[in-house]
């Protein structure tokens, strides 16, 4: 079955949009919220619309075969997914498209590209779906220093080379998509339970460069832990860390790649650890009476040591939008997962965790999964990337942000974000906005809040707005203690409070094994450090 | 309460040592092991018949007050307690004693060192318990290249700075041993729960910058885990790691000083992440035919996501030598506790895990952790370290080496290793010696064997003995594609194997990293990388 191809503006494939219904609700909301009857609407131009620069480079015959300059390919990797990309495509803004796109289906193809764009000085931006929502993958980088722009596309490496069904792990090729993925592990009765929201049009190879964070709430929150060892094609050539079960052998090669955001290499390959598919389920939703009573249960269950594969909190208006709540209570979605074992002892303690601070576990029976409050917010989770592209051409701007902080100063911490948030807004755009609040991940020591916000900008205006308000809630958070991204990233839109987060000699570390790897400083420019 | 200090040679406090029956039960198994009715006993020198070279450095006048060239102080920083340490030690070599060992009380102090040490061409020694059996505390370096050697002990900073009761974690100083460690959390309901063999004499920082081993077989195996943020001091200044429950902000900062080594810096204190006290338990030893079998009863426990406090085997050979099984079973010594809950529901399922693979469970009430099999093998453990320093001066050749593996090679690989140790033995003692395993660690990809060995030597070849049979064991394991070290660490002692483990491009971002940070090569030369 041949799949449509991704478009080029918006999320997913061709023909694939919200439906009439997902998009009048959605609208409902921001009518009522933002406190309008009716939106600006702009009209987004196609493709053949647009106008790109004259591609500056040409690759060699040898590597023609699988490189293209054509209109499609290069739009489709001139930006990733976040607003402020979604706002300059709306404009039809493609200056900096990359000047050719490398489809390699194998190393030694990865290797020639490096090569190549080695000789003639061109600036390489590794690919995996593109779905960044920081800059990560836009070539948006000093045009006199390069002198091409190559975007290495890892899609068409994306088999399940082997599977060692003993230790329960596989050998996957990086540019391996979630749902491929794991449909070439479901024969063997394995599976990488590694579900990002952006799953469907994401890549092996670009969870691992970003540590993206995925399905799991508790233990396993980062792709970090399920990584048994890697191969990077650097421009000095390869690299292959050892597959090992665990290793106290100097520090850890497989980190130093995990985060590094493609300026070091292309990932190509990895072993990874995986997973029995689940077959015993216990799952639900739990009410609080606010916020922070939730969050004082999540701090509970999450200190107790019972590692609930899902343990989100909404808070009530957050809840409200996503058709989980009625924008009164805070809900828990909590669900215990096993291929082992019953996990009803396990669901019994939370529940009882819960009751101790004043939660209220919704009734019902069957798939609690799939169903009520925590089955209506798990598919507005997955629709959630559609409404962007429907969003903006109306003007209204929306976007979420993530961190970690340590639950002493958490609850400080959430109103000085969210108050800075929500002041930003009033002035950039002239009226109150939204800003919403969740718990996507939680560790023993710290919740990982994300938070979501909307406000009515204006045509002519939104990426200035916007920044206003990315700044604001970007200081506030980084003065507060958090982290710039748990799980998004760093690429070029985090990199003034990345800068101001990470110890300024871990920076100087960074650059000199940069410069020990990639000696040109060709590989993903302004990505995590100047080259 | 003064203790006594620390023995310059051997394990532990003076006035420590083996109990007259301990050292009978040893001895007995020996004779027995190795065919022999008595040994060759060499006299170990007393502290003040050693003879050391004169120091080559003096501290400045503002250094002095914490600074000392004494000869005990300088017999105990000669050495860690590796077998070839212990030979050189019994033989009265201290050619490689550092010229002046500084026992800062603060990072104004450490920082002052590294200053004075870089101004006169010295080299620095970080020195946490000195435990280590790498080589990796020893000044062995280049005399010519390095105008001295000071040793940086760390034991004057061992005070838990800070708590924070609500997300369970603790501001500690690098320098605090175990035992002191716990007592000061111990107010607080809180604990560690870091156990490695080395406990009562090892130090945070140490176990920070080894990677060290603990107390958990499964889940919560490396000190790593547990780190929340650092502090390290390098030649270059002060480095301050975000205090975050988790990040995905670039490679981690943190996972970099991991396993360092101290080549990169002087580790003064971290945020620990804590645990309740456990105040559920249940635990108990199962009998397998052999060990084989008990390994898949391991993988069993491993995959099935129950997380035991402890799950190790013991091969039949080592169950007896400790005392913890008749030599025909092989023993898992299996428990899970909790601050939070009771875990009769996690224990039923391993043993069923268990009972699937043959295991034998053995019946008795109480506190499994200390009584019965579990308990016997338990105390062996902790008094094990003490046996080295009665061993040597008999000519007893014993050392322990560990490594880990993925399932799908186990066995094969279990069965090299032993049989390159065991012909090694015979070859470099002219009589057959012994070879045991146990797994200290498990994780759901793999085991983590640990193998000890026993061999007679003889007095004037023993270091070239080990040397020989260490050398054969180590090619087995790296050849049949193992880790060097789970948690011993390099040192200068693994250096080949690791060298030949790592990828090569990661060694240069390890130097181009060490150089940005330690620009003249000061810091513990010769582990990990040249310097």
């Amino acid at each position: 079955m041949t799949q449509a191809r991704l478009k080029h503006f918006g999320w997913g494939r061709e023909g694939e949009t919200m439906t009439a219904e997902e998009e009048r609700f959605a609208l409902d909301k921001y009518r009522h919220r933002l406190g309008v009857d009716d939106f600006d609407e702009k009209r987004v131009p196609g493709l053949h619309e647009l106008q790109l620069p004259a591609p500056r480079i040409a690759p060699p015959r040898s590597l023609a075969a699988f490189c293209s300059s054509e209109l499609y390919d290069r739009a489709l990797h001139t930006y990733g997914k976040s607003f402020p990309e979604t706002v300059r495509g709306m404009l039809g803004d493609y200056a900096n498209a990359p000047d050719v796109v490398a489809y390699p289906c194998n190393e030694a193809e990865v290797a020639a590209v490096l090569d190549w764009a080695g000789g003639v000085g061109a600036a390489v931006i590794p690919f995996g779906g593109g779905s960044s929502v920081v800059g990560g993958v836009e070539p948006r980088l000093d045009r006199a220093r390069y002198r091409g722009t190559v975007t290495l596309d890892t899609s068409r490496m994306g088999r399940v080379i082997e599977v060692d069904r003993a230790s329960r792990a596989a050998r996957i090729e990086a540019g391996a998509f979630g749902p491929a993925l794991e449909n070439q592990l479901k024969p063997h009765g394995l599976t990488l339970r590694h579900f990002p929201q952006s799953f469907e049009y994401s890549t092996l190879g670009g969870w691992i460069a970003t540590r993206s964070g995925g399905h799991f709430a508790t233990l396993y929150t980062h792709i970090d832990d399920f990584v048994e060892s890697i191969v990077v094609l650097t421009p000095k050539g390869r690299l292959e860390t050892r597959r090992l079960p665990g290793s106290g052998a100097g520090p850890s090669p497989d980190r130093m790649f995990m985060g590094s955001e493609g300026i070091f290499g292309v990932i190509t390959e990895a072993w990874m650890r995986l997973q029995d598919r689940p077959r015993f389920r216990a799952g639900g939703a739990v009410r609080f009476a606010d916020f922070f009573a939730a969050a004082r249960a999540v701090r509970a269950v999450g200190q107790a040591g019972l590692f609930p594969a899902n343990c989100r909190v909404l808070d009530p208006e957050e809840a409200l939008n996503t058709g989980a709540g009625d924008g009164r209570s805070a809900i828990m979605v909590l669900a215990f997962e096993s291929g082992d074992h019953p996990v009803e002892a396990w669901m019994a303690r939370a529940l009882e965790c819960c009751r101790d601070h004043g939660g209220t576990p919704e009734t019902g029976e069957g798939d609690a999964h799939r169903e009520g409050a925590a089955g209506r917010w798990r598919t507005a989770f997955i629709r959630m990337p559609y409404g962007r592209e429907r969003a903006v051409p109306r003007a209204i701007i929306n976007d979420t942000f993530e961190t970690a902080i340590t639950w002493d100063r958490f609850e400080r911490f959430h109103d000085s974000v969210k108050a800075a948030t929500l002041a930003a807004i009033e002035t950039a755009t002239g009226r109150p906005g939204q800003v919403t609040c969740r718990f996507t991940h939680v560790y023993p020591d710290g919740p990982a809040p994300y938070f979501t916000f909307h406000a009515l900008g204006r045509h002519g205006g939104l990426i200035e707005q916007w920044q206003a308000i990315k700044n604001a809630a970007s200081d506030a958070l980084i003065a507060a203690g958090g982290t710039i991204t748990h799980h998004h990233a760093v690429g070029r839109d985090h990199r003034p409070w990345y800068d101001r987060q990470r110890p300024e000699l871990f920076a100087a570390a960074l650059k000199a094994a940069k410069r020990a790897l990639d000696p040109q400083g060709l590989l993903n420019p302004g990505v995590l450090i100047d080259p």
